[in-house]
């Protein structure tokens, strides 16, 4: 039997959650690993009335760095600057760390992940709860150059839009609902911007495709422009709104975007709805795979968080546990960013779009139109033009597009926006790309 | 730079796939892991018009055990008794080995993997093709108590039942498409009753429950009883009618089985379609996973074997390969296999059932019918009757009862069957568990 000692920041719900799972499990584990996972110290602003196994307490982080016998600090205090200089610390002085923090790693991860630190540092439980993404890309899928990445790595996001889908709601309506679930916060903007999605996307770009970690650099686009509406055209044309992740390996360099995006019903992603994350990969051998499961939640979070502190306590090799990583960091450090790994500015991306347009409900509206479309050379795979509501004058030309270059979609959106019939703003939706 | 020295064992589709991708990817591996993979020897009966890679060509498989350069023996041979002598020899010899075998592990599994030899021996590529489903009971979800598994673990009957499905077409009608398009073996039969999906099953269930590898103790149907008819009724119910592994912890011990099912379209499960394997997973603190993709195909198999080569090359702790084999082993040689590790007899398993029951068209048959399932205390959940098709007598009664004991399920089928009004016989197909 092997022994690991484990010193856990914060006392927060995933805190919980792994007490919870180590009291229930450690003797699983132990059969399973031959691994005893003992915590030995807790550090949280506030104490509270949840079992800590035996470990002590402290109200001072910097503890868990000075105990001796922390083999593994697990931080799992949230926010930003305090985790990551407690994760530091904790590095300096020789100690392994896991973290859930993805604003950490897609913040910082360059620096943290570099040299030999970077096998000391596990974040599965960073991006999509349970779902061992990190693991598939570092681990089972690394003989693979990954073509394209799509996630629905926001829970909140996939509930709403799914909500909104199955009953017909405004995004008010589900947003309310959504908090009184507690799957959206008091203030829902980290999620429903899509800050929280491009944190991970951040990440899994590293991974996957060896790019720095530049979480400034990921376009961002969140779901409050949605409306049931759109959700309804989409479905007549066979496809779901799912807010995405989208990470793609062209031949003039990597895009990296996250916005709402409508994904063909006959794809296993666009059914995964709820709270779920799923991550479809297109890689060289092994094809296209899906990983789906909660992307949240105490126990989710926690049975990742557990997996890397077993990983770590039996990993010698300093490559082993953070290969990706570094590969990203000896980009960084030869400071010879390929063009492979060059993001490229959102005008240069390619995408098919669905077009929402409200016009008048006059003869000839649909001709503009169309002649505005094929001046620009946008083809048009399907339209619905709907009737108008009794007492409106207004009516809705929906239309599909082929591929056709971001840069020249809103040129086109602005010219057609220009048109004496056109009588409010134009909703452009991008298509997830199939292939 | 570290190296590691590969002999391989076969010179067939997988094998071919293997140098395929390391020809191909060497330099990405070596830059993200570090390791360089050197095919210093490949031994197969016969020569093919393959690149190497450089490697020496052998007849004899036991060059490769001989080789004091081979660090790894990859073997990719098939078939069970030489392939088994061969992982043997190489064990013996002090080699670490991969492997693609699933009827090997799940026939020898539990002495292959005893004691510290275990943690040699990885067999990620035996399992579903590219899903790294090893790897997530092995390392990912190694802290979960598991509830159950369900496997679409066959891509011949995946391929045949959604194409019946999407077609309408007969059993026989699909088998030799799947024939003339590769997906079906001449001889179908290891496929399509089941034995292949069984083979991995029994490895899954080692894994995930610390089963013993006791193949010939696990319950197996095929599909060829399946009818374009029952398809489109069970449509009708709400389901699609899959080919599963099913494995789940009951109280009184472990169900284990192989058989189709109707699967609920609203679970992610029912939409992986054509020749894909998915394995869904309900665990304690990971709760509803899914991991879909390629289960077979030469780069999909090459891309878990070389991942294993990674693994197996990097790993210098005996339990941390093989943890959960450690597992089953320890029973094995404990001879104290518990209650939850015994698996059940096919009698004591529950489960809900759709029934086709071909019935003449007289006044009376349906109360008769009913009659006799409320005397078994089997409650309808949803029955479908059909009108007469023009000139015929006969009428299908379509039920879908609530759980119950397969042993009553049985004996009520036959005093169905007795009933002078029933004309045929009754068709009877399990739903997959759902908890």
């Amino acid at each position: 039997m092997r022994k690991v000692r484990v010193g856990i920041a914060g006392l927060g719900t995933v805190a919980q959650g792994v007490l919870t799972l180590l009291g229930r499990n450690h003797q699983l584990i132990l059969e399973r690993t031959g691994l005893s996972i003992d915590v030995v110290r807790v550090a949280s602003r506030r104490a509270k009335e949840v079992d800590l196994l035996g470990a002590d307490f402290s109200t001072q982080l910097s503890d868990l760095v000075t105990d001796e016998r922390v083999d593994i600090v697990l931080e799992l205090i949230g926010g930003e600057q305090e985790a990551h200089q407690l994760i530091q610390d904790a590095l300096a002085a020789g100690k392994r760390v896991v973290t859930a923090n993805k604003a950490v790693i897609a913040a910082h991860g360059n620096t943290l992940l570099a040299g030999d630190q970077g096998s000391r540092l596990a974040f599965e439980a960073a991006v999509a709860g349970a779902i061992p993404i990190v693991d598939a890309l570092q681990r089972s899928l690394v003989a693979n150059r990954f073509r394209q990445l799509l996630g629905i790595i926001n829970g909140t996001c996939n509930y709403m839009l799914t909500t909104m889908e199955l009953e017909g709601i405004s995004f008010d309506e589900v947003l309310a609902r959504a908090q009184s679930l507690g799957y959206a916060e008091a203030d829902p903007s980290f999620d429903i911007e899509g800050i929280d999605a491009a944190h991970k996307l951040t990440i899994l770009l590293a991974l996957a495709f060896g790019a720095r970690f530049e979480f400034d650099k990921i376009f961002v686009e969140g779901i409050a422009h949605i409306t049931a509406d759109d959700i309804r055209y989409a479905a007549e044309l066979g496809y779901r709104i799912k807010h995405l992740g989208i990470a793609r390996q062209r031949q003039s360099g990597l895009e990296a975007r996250v916005h709402c995006a409508l994904v063909a019903n006959d794809s296993l992603l666009s059914h995964v709805d709820g709270v779920a994350n799923a991550v479809a990969l297109s890689a060289d051998a092994a094809g296209d795979m899906l990983l789906s499961g909660p992307g949240a939640g105490a126990e989710a979070t926690a049975s990742a968080a557990v997996a890397d502190i077993i990983a770590l306590a039996g990993s010698t090799d300093t490559r082993e546990t953070s290969p990706q990583g570094a590969e990203a960091i000896q980009r960084d450090q030869d400071n010879s960013t390929s063009g492979e790994t060059q993001l490229l500015a959102m005008d240069d991306i390619e995408s098919a779009y669905y077009l929402r347009i409200p016009t008048l409900d006059r003869p000839g509206v649909f001709a503009k139109v169309a002649a505005i479309l094929s001046d620009s050379n946008i083809s048009i795979e399907a339209v619905i033009q709907k009737e108008v509501k009794a007492g409106k004058e207004e009516v809705f030309i929906v239309i599909l597009t082929d591929t056709v270059a971001e840069k020249m979609m809103s040129a086109t959106c602005n010219a057609l926006g220009e048109l004496e019939d056109v009588v409010g703003s134009i909703v452009s939706i991008r298509v997830a790309p199939t292939d």
